[in-house]
């Protein structure tokens, strides 16, 4: 180098960082579990137990199908898809989806309603940012996915919050909802079956939420990549059912129900049957910001027809008895423990969503430091509800393998009967007995 | 439903599709390229010869590494990487890239300079969307790659083009650089080995721009997505050779050197010894965007290792050995058409700007007009250098099977014939005869 070292510093660069991004990220699932899990202590020689993130993929109960690799394998090697894909997707891939989807709808889908995606995340990204405009609102429900809030901030869009109710199974409050809403708000959010509170959204309350949208006029982004992952009474029914009474953009992905979510495959599908988000140019956005986006893997396009064909019943079934029992060992497990409340037993998707009564326990701040000590003390994972808007929540992922979900509550409770206050002991062992423990 | 489908029309919707979205990706290559194929003639009974596209994967001669396929193939079988990857990338294909780009720099990059991305395309977002701040703007090369301005339209940076020197071998016209910058200028681009041009710059011009960037207190994006593909006297060297002189950001890619655009792996690599990208918050704001991106599939971030210990020589001189030999059948070609003006053999990347002079040619008005008409007369797909902000020259991919490049070249050949203005047909003639056609 001809340029000597110390005049690198003496130069003034004109570059730095952009700022906004680091508080655009600054909440996110992923951000404040890395936050908790740095407390883990590498001492303890027991499993850890993850129930902070929804990605069962590392337990064997919860190995995708066999199917599904065998597609993906068969992509690869027969080379045909090491090119580019369009950027709205590969046409089979589009078909096979609509079609996937329109099972479940009272009108087909077309393949020209779907665009293919890296999972649900850019699928949200992609939804979000083609309704963005300047001093336009979203409404979003609490608790929530955090993805959401940092694509509007990323895109300018204020965030305006709607309440799910725990004393209504966690329905949406749709009287807040139309207090809410203003002339610039463009789209309401829901998330079902739900992240984080486990429920199903019965036919009723989704066409009530549909009315409700189409009231105020707004549209609905319906994200159900927990699609089919409805475990008791209520069935899953996607919101495209209603998209005659207001459209609606469906965010979808294999991560889910497939148990891939490291295979980065969404979409979105335009469930639109009176041709408003054509006339709205909400279509041509979406084009758009996909024709500067980055794209999911050919290959793994190639090989959602045969995925979406070849994976049968019984997978599907497995999957989803594993996760009922799961959540059963979960919600009971759960209501042994005073220091906890759990509003609804859980019926779909992945979690549980429980309030810390922490006026109970002795040295614990809120739910961050809950999770901080619980991480460092007994090796188990937890997701604080600050990270979904909800202070003083836990978010439990029961989708794991149920001895270890059972063996995390365990910890769970031995650590709350290790912090709670002096006072409480002996009330609470007396809760304990008459809950026959 | 029980609300009429008539009142729909009736409701005032609030939501329209973001307008800046169709702006922004309005000039990108796949968007221009469909335009020009939108004029194939179904009815010609000749193979298209797809000439606009920079991926040759669909030809045998191209086909990738085995030894990559099967890397991908065993990640997929393990069923270890169904999982959600960190934000950054999984640390074995960090280091795995952080060493293989070392061996080429005089120092040494850790796996935390490296961060995977969705190819050398989400890269860019990455790198641009993390220099960019209210008035800062970038500076960028014409031609060049469209993917940059769409990047930079849609985070608000002001663009500022610099030219390439066809006089002088497509090298950077630094004084200009020097002109355009001001304090509110952050970063210029460089792309080497060069698309469009062919170019492979040398030791000695990549330093002069590391100086010129120091001068002016910027740094540079290198996107050298082209890597290693530089098949004649100039070797390829990496920008991040100069990162002493002025900080660099690598954007790289699996796409072009393994031939594998659809497998949609890339990275961005921090070049800074003297670390003052992290002293910027440059490297807080690519990581707090990652936080919030979508991912690479994670088994193919698991296959990287396994890709780059294991593809072997044989498989890169190959490839170097048939673009060189493509390079020059359409050089030699170019050269013999008088409609056309090449001003440099191709030394690297897989394209030639050629200049069209169409003061020759009757009814072809520009060079988007005579890429249509070439397609729909010829069948030959070739991409009008508007869309690189070069009016009236064309780029050719010379990046396919010999045989088909021949084929192409010999219709456009044809195409020129009987195109060129009957007043010049004899000089052309004679031309001709002195070439010795
Ligand atoms: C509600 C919700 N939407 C979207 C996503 C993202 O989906 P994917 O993992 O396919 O990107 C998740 C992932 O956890 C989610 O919980
Ligand atoms: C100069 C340049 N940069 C980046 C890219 C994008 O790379 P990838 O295909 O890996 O996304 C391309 C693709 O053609 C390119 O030509």
């Amino acid at each position: 180098m001809t340029v000597p070292m110390q005049t690198m510093t003496e130069t003034k660069w004109t570059f730095r960082g952009n700022g906004g991004l680091e508080a655009a990220s600054a909440i996110t699932v992923r951000g404040i579990l890395d936050q908790v899990m740095a407390n883990l202590n590498g001492g303890d020689r027991r499993a850890i137990v993850p129930l902070g993130q929804g990605d069962p993929s590392a337990f064997p109960c919860f190995r995708t199908a066999r199917v599904a690799e065998d597609a993906v394998v068969d992509a690869v090697r027969s080379a045909e898809f090491n090119c580019y894909a369009p950027t709205v997707g590969i046409l089979p891939a589009r078909r096979a989806i609509a079609d996937h989807l329109s099972r479940d709808l009272p009108y087909k889908l077309s393949p020209d309603d779907v665009y293919l995606t890296i999972g649900g995340t850019q699928a949200i990204e992609v939804v979000v940012t083609a309704l963005a405009r300047p001093g336009a609102n979203i409404l979003l429900p609490r608790p929530g996915y955090p993805c959401y809030v940092a694509r509007a901030a990323l895109c300018g869009l204020e965030v305006r919050y709607f309440d799910l109710l725990p004393d209504k199974g966690w329905e949406v409050d749709l009287e807040r909802v139309e207090d809410l809403a203003d002339a610039n708000t463009v789209v309401m959010v829901i998330i079902n079956p739900g992240n984080p509170c486990g429920t199903v959204f019965s036919y009723q309350h989704l066409k009530e939420i549909a009315e409700t949208a189409r009231k105020l006029g707004i549209m609905v982004i319906a994200d159900e990549v927990y699609d089919h992952l409805a475990f008791r009474d209520t069935p899953f029914v996607p919101m495209g059912v209603f998209a005659s009474i207001t459209p609606v953009l469906t965010v979808g992905s294999l991560s889910k129900r497939w148990i891939v979510p490291g295979w980065r495959l969404g979409w979105v599908a335009t469930n639109d049957p009176s041709g408003f988000l054509k006339d709205t140019g909400v279509v041509e956005s979406i084009v758009g910001f996909l024709n500067v986006s980055p794209d999911p893997a050919t290959f793994v396009q190639a090989a959602i027809p045969q995925i979406l064909k070849r994976t049968n019943e019984e997978f599907f079934s497995k999957v989803l008895r594993t996760l009922r029992e799961a959540a059963d060992i979960c919600y009971d497990k759960i209501r042994e423990m005073p220091c906890f409340t759990c509003p609804k037993r859980p019926e779909g998707s992945m979690f549980a969503m429980v309030k810390l009564n922490s006026s109970l326990l002795e040295d614990i701040e809120d739910d961050l430091d809950f999770c901080v000590k619980l991480a460092r003390e007994e090796s188990v994972v937890v997701l604080p509800g600050m990270a979904l808007g909800m202070k003083n929540w836990l978010r439990i992922t029961f989708a794991v393998e149920p001895a270890s979900l059972e063996d995390g509550l365990e910890r769970m409770k031995a650590f709350c009967q290790r912090h709670v206050k002096k006072q409480h002991q002996r009330s609470i062992r007396s809760l304990e007995l008459y809950c026959n423990l």
